[in-house]
């Protein structure tokens, strides 16, 4: 019985961490969205030097304090489960970790004040938010349309990553070192800012000749961004039609696909209408 | 009958002011549109010192006789109609209210002086332009569309600012005060400018690994651009097909999905011209 | 016959000069567009202050030969044709003579130097290329497209400038006059500079409170973008549509718009295969 | 027999070089790719000053290591297939000896040091990488796609070009030499930065006049980039469909447009499976 009563009690805890569908589900995933903002508002007020000077004290201490409630919220979540290590090796659970270590690896090691700035990975615990039911048919949706296109998107990249790396090459040896292209890498990242438009202006031609190699990466990258754009368009598109026609199984086979106003299964014969 | 002269009245002016199909009507909204249009360029060159110098005083009349015009028109759109208060919390009633508010708080407070800027926001009153009939069924199915986007818009915008917190906590962490990356909000401002591809320059990595990741967060904007643009194309064909078939139900057994020049329903074979 | 000998005369030259599908019209038009991008090249080179003091003269004497020749053309294209009212006040014929016009003038009016500059417009000129045959089905099938399109960009241009106006003047307010926002129209600008991502830098805020407002008008410009683009890919997909659609006219009753696999017409019941 | 004997050696060879459906032909192709890769590191860490300095013999060393990999691997290609004229004649077969002939080009010519950076052409090679089976469907199915868009795409392209320097010679009479707006050349620069929205910012407008032009150059840029965006979608979404119903004809009566899981024809009731 005592066994049941344990039983009871994680069944409860479970359905309050895990499941958003009671009402004190709904409050502790709000409750946890509150602090997790919080605490990165505190992570980045802290790098404000004249903040961490007045204020770096209760800056730390609510920091050891968003760090005991995160880490009592990770055991909860560990005990409440039946199988920990589906947890711990989940992608959130895998967040979940790497937004606590630096808080605690601070304390050990001197040099590991860096890694506080890590603290902002909390924010990857954000996406938690579509837990909240109503986003979740449209995170789907959206998954299932970009994964059609990582294999092209990819290919795409890499054709964009050695365009850059041969026009910064090209470009290295028309404007020369003096003019801010001091080296081939440098170049290259000249190009990723000229072809993706960013456009710092930190490097810039100053020959006629670079400014013409230059006019003409930047109409490379205006005219190339349509690729990915219209690769991701054609995708959505292909996943929202095979969403739409998913429901239409036919009654008699099972079998899906019909188009949206058939009267009759394509497969069997049978209508699709009783 | 003195009742029935005010009606007729009431009805004449509010059709001179609610629409735009008699001739006194389209002279109202050109007028409006007229004295919306001066009354935001003479607050822009008010701002223009120097022009502020030398007609200082005339812009200073000219605004208070748009102020007198704009309550006028405020207080005709409340008399000449059934239900003021419909007009009032309507969202063209709250604009025109906004709009008239600065000008009258300038006098009360020395200190609301910063207010006049808001009187820009006049401007949009321009969408009454749209009224002018014609841009109706245009603007209709622009926002339908949009609004079918709204959710997978703001789940985009949601892992684009924990990109940018993420990646600007990085770059904080890379490059260090010194370059300019003062603090983590600053260095988040920098991943804005760099992921939309604006790229000011005002703030730009230094160091070789700054680059490096510099590189990365811009070929993370220009390939994820694609993205939105994605999302809102697909809908516009969602919205277009949508407001194509509605209107085309059979009169018989009500089923839609017609081709827009049908003649006979493909469901029953009814005429669709009944 | 002296009459007949001028039409014949007549008819050749309109030939060679309106038409390109003999040997002489295309060697016209080739020998044309050589020209246009030859002498647009010499006013490019002339405007070069080093190439001016050393070549200014020669480049003079280009230019006059230039003026000639379209003079000489623009002549022969008037006595080549039957209307030349209709060639004078068609697009192309105006582009001719605009690009004519600023030569002549410099002559008699001093202060029209500057007017030389306009003699770019001869590159307007190029788009006869396209008479060239091979290009004028994709000419007509965007032209039909970006028609389709003209409203909705007109309602999203619109939108963009109020939020310009807007976004400007609450810049104004935020970053006051010493940090580069010196007037309304300035900070419009600088909207106008983030908005489209281009991003000078040569104005760009300098306050948090600046940097926070300039970090949401970079993402609106960032999702607005796709506005755009959804919509003119939407109405190339119509145009193409309509485009593959018309030659699927019935052969009874000679009506249009069969889905790609009909059988029979759905207008009439007439098999579609005759 | 030692004809027979050559024969194998050299199918086998061929095996190894060109295909890479045995181990030992991926294996081959792995270890290309890292050559190439690594060389290319190479060739960039060579260029930047300091590292030269240092390690600039062992650069130096490395480099003739793979000049004479890559001269081994061409011969190897030539000898082991049949035909070697089409293979030195092939796209790939002339980007390999490209990438060859910098080296040395080097030894010969003192001046011909600068053409050491075209050895980042070797980067192109990479591209073998989709000779790497998965993504050869892809890379025919986007240059099926762009193909169909080249003629629309250089339209555009023409069409902005002519804008450019239509505006930009507008600009250099705008806003004069003194404002950075040289000569007319450099003028087309600064409106070919502002129509792709880089915005380097290294020219940009001083006079309010001016900057009213570039707020439309801007204005244009943004909507504009709608224009290819459009035309590239829609060319992918036709290559789609064809990808899709190609295959798809009736062994029956040849006619093509089923569904992809249609197991009868729509148009004559023949099974599809045959």
């Amino acid at each position: 019985m005592a066994e049941q009563d344990k039983k009871d009690w994680q069944f409860h805890l479970h359905e309050i961490i895990y499941e958003s569908n009671t009402k004190a589900g709904k409050a502790f995933d709000v409750g946890l969205l509150i602090a997790i903002f919080t605490s990165v508002i505190v992570v980045m007020l802290d790098s404000v030097q004249s903040l961490h000077g007045q204020y770096g004290v209760l800056f730390n201490r609510l920091e050891w304090i968003y760090t005991i409630v995160f880490t009592a919220e990770y055991i909860l979540r560990l005990v409440s489960i039946k199988k920990p290590w589906r947890y711990v090796f989940s992608i959130l659970g895998l967040i979940d970790l790497i937004a606590l270590i630096p808080s605690y690896l601070s304390i050990f090691f001197a040099g590991a004040q860096a890694l506080l700035v890590f603290r902002a990975l909390r924010l990857l615990r954000v996406f938690r938010i579509f837990k909240l039911g109503e986003f979740l048919s449209e995170i789907n949706f959206m998954t299932t349309a970009l994964k059609g296109s990582v294999r092209k998107i990819s290919i795409f990249l890499l054709t964009v990553l050695t365009l850059t790396v041969i026009l910064g090459s090209i470009m290295y040896l028309v404007e020369k070192r003096e003019n801010g292209f001091s080296n081939i890498p440098e170049s290259i990242y000249w190009a990723i800012v000229t072809i993706t438009t960013v456009g710092y202006g930190d490097i810039s031609p100053i020959t006629p000749m670079g400014k013409f190699v230059a006019s003409v990466v930047m109409l490379i990258g205006y005219a190339i961004i349509a690729v990915p754009t219209g690769i991701i368009t054609h995708d959505i598109a292909v996943a929202a039609r095979q969403k739409k026609e998913l429901p239409e199984s036919c009654p008699n086979c099972g079998r899906e696909g019909h188009d949206s106003d058939a009267l009759f299964c394509k497969h069997c014969g049978a209508s699709l209408l009783l």
